[in-house]
């Protein structure tokens, strides 16, 4: 699994690429009954809305053998390895439910300006991946970007602790504007099985789900291995500390536990 | 301007209908400059969100020369005649302002449901239409339909006073999951100019527009004049008493106000 040159140019001008179906609906069968028995558990992993919902379960990778294996697939580790130019570890990991009806918003936000602030991750030579376990449409909160805002680092940022359950360092408006205003909007959509990948440094959000569908995803943060956090104010489960390289799994590892199930 | 035979059947099959560009971007332009001048204005007729942002303003036909001509213009009024299948009256007249940050979202609701309910209308003979004043995208708060919902019939529906400023009859959330699991979800997108025509049974909602650009959509609710209201308990603003048919203007009645403004 290599990316072409054309997809490595989108990524470096765009800060994402989207690549569709990249997991058959076995393997994302598979990942999405393996999330509803994680929500299902009362651990401190699992974060809830207001309301109750399941909002994101982290670090489903040390505890679930599907998330292990998804971890560590070479549909998403290798280009990776390609895009940060070396070895990687596991930063975060993270299944986000955006439950039906109740999934709430996630304010407008870098994913490194957290990084960076809490866990003193010392560059951006970081980067997320988002596997689509549904499909993502206009109709179920999908993510939104302003292309190109990762080209200028870390903006100033205010820590949003009271919009949702979860804390996070939000972008003011009159900046958001002015990102939106030079690079645009734009909501990668796509059916489940996608893998859409995005620069830590890219401005984004997503609306709440109002659907009537849960619209779960998967995020891998990856991190070059030169460049692991040095500070550990956060929970080992949320900013992880193991910064060995991630060895990939065979290309059928999924597929494996499909065939097992059946 | 007349629908085709097949944009009639997607009409009564699906329940809507998007043109796409029926207005020219100068035509929408002058609506827009029109509309910014309306949301100053500090009349009954302009509700606010509970931000104070502006949500919508009522029967801007009535006080705004370039709203009164989009009321009748051909473009519109013709294919709801057709569709209608006889003259027509002005029900209700929204200008939808899904203020950029602060827009709110519309639950999941029948347009019907309230006429019938609030106002005595006798029967669906009546319907939406939608004139996108902004682009439309998955990332500003895009209408969002069950196709096919419009053929039951009226729905058990609760009043909704708390979720936003404005009350609205909302279904409950068995009946959108049953009805969505059935007819599926779509949020038809396009650019400023495009008009969509929609089902007054249809159910419908549209997320919050947390986008940094606002979304301004007219939406005209045309009721034939034979089905006109029996019940005057809402403010005549609000819904019409006024059954006179709508007459067209010509085709270039707004192109006039362009030139004007040149």
């Amino acid at each position: 699994m290599k990316l072409t040159q054309a997809q490595l140019d989108h990524f470096n001008e765009e800060g994402w690429i989207l690549l569709e179906n990249c997991f058959s609906p076995e393997e994302v069968a598979v990942l999405n009954a393996e999330g509803e028995k994680i929500y299902a558990e009362d651990r401190e992993e699992v974060w809830r809305e207001t309301s109750g919902a399941p909002r994101t379960a982290f670090a489903a990778h040390t505890y679930n053998e599907a998330f292990r294996r998804l971890g560590r697939h070479p549909r998403l580790i290798e280009p990776v390895m390609q895009l940060l130019d070396g070895q990687v570890y596991m930063h975060q990991y993270k299944v986000n439910a955006k439950a039906a009806f109740d999934g709430e918003v996630w304010q407008w936000h870098q994913d490194y300006g957290t990084w960076a602030r809490d866990d003193a991750m010392p560059a951006p030579r970081a980067m997320n991946i988002a596997v689509f376990l549904d499909a993502v449409t206009a109709a179920n909160g999908p993510l939104i970007f302003i292309p190109r805002s990762h080209k200028q680092g870390v903006f100033e940022a205010g820590h949003d602790l009271e919009t949702t359950s979860y804390p996070l360092w939000t972008l003011d408006r009159a900046s958001v504007t002015r990102l939106a205003e030079a690079g645009g909007l734009v909501a990668p959509t796509g059916p489940a099985g996608s893998v859409l990948m995005f620069h830590c440094n890219l401005v984004h959000a997503s609306p709440p789900n109002i659907s009537p569908f849960g619209r779960t995803i998967v995020y891998l943060s990856l991190c070059h291995v030169d460049n692991h956090i040095r500070q550990f104010k956060r929970a080992e489960w949320i900013a992880h500390r193991d910064f060995t390289p991630i060895a990939c799994l065979p290309d059928d590892c999924l597929a494996e536990l499909t065939a097992a199930a059946e």
